[in-house]
């Protein structure tokens, strides 16, 4: 022990001060001791703890140090980042708002009609929505580029759950407030979420499980618009697969050739556009306009060849007028409250991604940030206000927000000028669409739903990540031959098996030492890392839990055994202690304490020594708390698995 | 880029050679380059992944170059493990093996009856499982030391959840195949999961988890008891505390001063008994014999007062003779086959987990091994046989094998002369249990179940781990309130919980140099770690998956706006690179290296650097695969963050 006594380390004492052996053996080797982390009470801890969970952007940081006047303004601006850009507001900014919100409206239109018809909504609350919701996010909101309205995946969520339990044909009335009970619920509880800051649960829908599900809901819902493509009158109500193609090919005598034709010419020419504005981004108007003038285009040549229109299904009479109140409408009793609770939940949560993603995205672009818990709040209040007005779920829109951030938005001004022409389009040009067939509401509908459909990503996760590529394929088939709820909850289920899967079997590695350095490193990967004779040098890659307490006490055990026949095999120097490089390991329970403990004795047991190698700060206290590390004494723990090495092997010199 | 043009690594050759610069700017500073992990194909990656799952100990390396005949001698060791000890057993053995054996059937005979009781099944039910099991199990089994027969908790989640559907005295023999079918599905449940080499499931099964439930089940029974101590006729069903202690006092009028007096004098004579072997481990036998001293002893005392019997109950007639066959009993249809099912899969992995546990706790005492999947077989395949015999669910139980290790038992012979002496019972002494006392009996378990309550284990948990004292909590007060299966899945849902917060909210950690050495460490825990002008060491402590990247790339923008605060308060120099510590980042995902791009775009914008230190070998070969190695260049991927620190900084100076 001489070799090192100075190197005592009282560790109850929870002093940290760096003692350096006089007499360090390899040249240029100082041992260093092992720190534990700064004492600190159970509530210091905790309140450190929760900071982290539910504050880890320290939200309040810019109103350290301020006047109690600073204070007030910097608080109005976080509440209602209007005042942010408010004052700086001028005409050259204005200009560029008009003309993206008018670009906006052009698209948000036919989109609301025909998103309202796949949450089996009548398509006026399509255009309500388009109105409502815009307004409210543009003094609460804090993404400049976010175009707000309905979209497909909550709209067909939506219509997808209703319809299941009420249908919307024989009950309109009993759809219509179970929609706006829903509605109320997804606000409330994305409202909750941020402002309870547990904005992290929309984190478990990884972006492997979020491409599945909407290729999944992408191809259900283009089958679905082969009812209004082919003009079928009887058609299934049901959402899966099979029932779909069945309903589909059930029904060939209701085929009308008229809506074919029709519905297929204007098919080709939205997505013939679309993938104009797709090759080159500047002709983003191209994509933008085409519904508006597939709608015009198809109202008119239905109006000239008006005698045949009883072949082909039109919209008919819309009511002119701005939203009605509809906070009547909700009900929060009886015996639907569990679907509508249920079903605002799972669009609540879709939209919220849809929403923060695609904020994120262009903020990114532009180089400012976006909160997600203040995003949450605005969104849920804006679906809470959108319930009593007539509105169902509204987020914000990936195809709105890239018109509108390629249309030169600036700022949330863009979202009231579209509001502004949707509220002139509902007071006065409702008549207009009396005579716009629904095939092209399907069409437009097929085209936005096709682009979801991203095969490149699910390639790359094949590439890069097997297991989120079964991730995703859950979700995908899940949706296409289970249900929407089904296929989240299996993709999310896979998704946290794989966070499990890695704790409960975790990577264990053999080091070796890099030659004329003390970096330690994997033997398999770095050839030019080398065996330390009698050590045997392992690092653990996870942190040691009940769930893996027991494989890696036997991995551990095996590592050892297949060392001891090798050593055999080549005649080497006999194994006399084994390293165990804590690095990685970032966290450990009463489990991992035991497993420690046990493993030790069993080693010593068969005279082996055991020394830990930088355990991190909160593995440390563990083992101080559990009076682990006592048991381990002086030549037990090592900060680095350099000085550990280097100390023992001294030691066994001077002890012949 | 003159200094280390030399260092030039073409990833995508995957040639690992070391490379060193000629001029080394901090003086023994070499810079290595970051190696590939070796490459390998998708299925290669999978069979390696699989037999870490499925394989880790590595169960065939004993067959590994052995001549065939030998390797035959091994298989059939291998499968009956009583061929290992076999040839070697001689009489010396045998003596250790016929006092234990004897020993532990004088504990088993009045446990067996009393468990059974348990179980709301007939006394006699709890002797045949003392018979054929411990049989099959000496032939099986690979613990030398399991005492094997019925066990307290899962007698008493049987009984629970069966008897919550079906009443075991309004109908009786339905009762009787639902326990038997639950014990053949408990069995064809156990055996599966070892030869699936699924055994890994029972680890969710925390410690901290099981120290809560068998606290909360003993309080339970323990209540339930009362029954019998007070000798209540009319008594509830049900499980839970509240109905427990209501029916208690409901029923005063029932209470019988005798059966109390006789309850409470054998309730403190084997409390006692129980208390000395404890303290003196030497004196097992005291706690041993005490059961079936207090049933001699009481059946004497009703025997001899027998006139006033009808204030006591007893237990009354007990058929003669051995098992009888009950393979015509089990039923694999009808409307509570779910329920068997169920109970069979709770009480399985109950009593899984604790045969494993007391196997592994006695093998680690002698320093030998028991294989977890062969005893998961060998213990499902004894309760298959059992359900076929008359038996219901048995395991290892932790009472009797340590009466058995301390009795000095050698081998599995222990358990034949315990079936033995069972036989014996079986075939010729039932009639002498007559007169026994149903109070006895409450007795007994009432002293069983008490051990099972661990008030130091959970102490050490709140002093460890505080969240692993949260699960214990939830476990207690779940099975207390609610019911045992939804204690047991609240627990495992908090330990789940547990690791998915540990990964959503990992550490960062600003890291710092000790002086005069190349390590880098927490600043907060070592005070002579020390900062590094315009350098941020950032190390993150977890893989970065999709449910901590949103997380990640907040915290880390926060440290550096931190970082450029403290900077700007300091008068220090500006920041211009920001080095990612990634050791302890053992794994990542598609989210996490979009993280990783992101970020690097983000930094850029603000022209600072961003650098990767020491990727693990998984992680490499994604950010290989996903190509964005190829962003990050010659500078932005070191081995550790010393040689980034020394070579950036010596890049700078050269390029002024």
């Amino acid at each position: 022990m001489g070799v090192n006594s100075n190197r005592v380390e009282d560790f109850s004492s929870q002093e940290t001060t760096l003692r350096i052996t006089t007499e360090s053996i390899v040249p240029g080797m100082e041992i260093h001791n092992v720190c534990l982390p700064p004492k600190k009470t159970t509530l210091q801890k905790l309140k450190q703890r929760l900071g982290e969970i539910f504050f880890p952007d320290d939200p309040l940081y810019r109103f350290k140090n301020q006047t109690w006047c600073k204070k007030l303004l910097l608080g109005l601006q976080f509440l209602f980042p209007i005042f942010q850009w408010g004052p700086e507001y001028s005409l050259r900014l204005l200009r560029s708002d008009i003309i993206s919100g008018l670009t906006i409206a052009s698209l948000a239109i036919p989109q609301g009609i025909s998103y309202a018809k796949l949450a089996n909504l009548p398509p006026i609350v399509g255009l309500y929505s388009s109105f409502v919701p815009p307004l409210i996010y543009s003094i609460l909101g804090s993404s400049r580029h976010l175009g707000v309205g309905p979209v497909s995946i909550a709209s067909l969520v939506m219509g997808s759950m209703l319809s299941e339990t009420v249908s919307p044909h024989d009950e309109p009335i009993l759809y219509l407030k179970l929609a706006f009970t829903a509605t109320f619920f997804a606000g409330l509880f994305q409202a909750s979420l941020g402002f309870l800051r547990l904005g992290f649960v929309i984190d478990f829908l990884s972006k492997a499980t979020l491409v599945g599900f909407m290729a999944g809901a992408a191809v259900i819902v283009s089958l679905q618009q082969l009812k209004g493509l082919l003009g079928i009158v009887h058609f299934t109500t049901k959402m899966q697969f099979i029932p779909v193609i069945s309903s589909v090919f059930n029904h060939r005598d209701e085929w009308s050739w008229q809506t074919i034709v029709l519905g297929i010419s204007f098919l080709v020419f939205l997505l013939t556009s679309r993938h104009i504005s797709m090759k080159r981004p500047k002709l983003f108007w191209v994509s933008a306009a085409a519904p508006l003038t597939s709608v015009i285009l198809s109202t008119i040549l239905v109006l000239c060849f008006k005698l045949k229109t009883h072949k082909i299904s039109i919209i008919g009479y819309l009511p002119k007028g701005l939203n009605p109140p509809s906070a009547n409408m909700l009900s929060f009793s009886g015996p639907d409250l569990a679907l509508a609770i249920k079903t605002g939940i799972v669009t609540g949560i879709l939209s919220l991604t849809e929403g923060i993603a695609v904020g994120r995205t262009f903020a990114a672009l532009k180089n400012y940030q976006v909160d997600g818990n203040k995003e949450m709040m605005a969104i849920g209040l804006m679906n809470m206000a959108g319930s009593c007005s007539s509105c169902y779920v509204t987020t914000g829109s990936f195809s709105r927000s890239a018109v509108n951030y390629n249309a030169g938005a600036q700022t949330a001004v863009s979202n009231i000028i579209m509001a502004t022409a949707v509220l002139v389009t509902l007071l006065f040009l409702m008549p207009l669409f009396y005579y716009t067939p629904n095939v092209i509401l399907g069409a437009i509908i097929v085209t936005a739903v096709i682009g979801l459909i991203d095969y490149q990503a699910a390639y790359r996760l094949w590439k890069v990540d097997k297991l989120d590529f079964l991730a995703c394929m859950c979700s995908f088939f899940g949706v296409l031959f289970i249900s929407v709820p089904s296929g989240l909850g299996i993709a999310v289920g896979v998704s946290v098996f794989k966070i499990l899967l890695h704790v409960t079997r975790p990577n264990t590695l053999i080091m070796g030492n890099i030659r004329g350095t003390n970096v330690y490193q994997c033997l398999g990967r770095y050839k030019e890392a080398s065996r330390i004779p009698s050590f045997l040098v392992l690092a653990i890659e996870s942190p040691i839990y009940f769930a893996n307490s027991t494989y890696l006490q036997e991995r551990i055990l095996r590592w050892i055994r297949e060392e001891e026949d090798w050593i055999k095999a080549n005649n080497e120097d006999t194994l006399k202690c084994v390293i165990l490089d804590m690095t990685a390991v970032t966290a450990i329970d009463t489990s991992g304490i035991d497993l420690v403990c046990e493993l030790r004795k069993m080693l010593e047991k068969r005279s082996f020594q055991l020394v830990l190698a930088n355990p991190v700060g909160s593995v440390m206290e563990k083992l101080h708390q559990s009076k682990t590390l006592d048991s381990f004494g002086l030549n037990g723990i090592y900060l680095t698995v350099g000085e550990a090495v280097a100390d023992i092997s001294a030691l066994w010199k001077s002890q012949p």
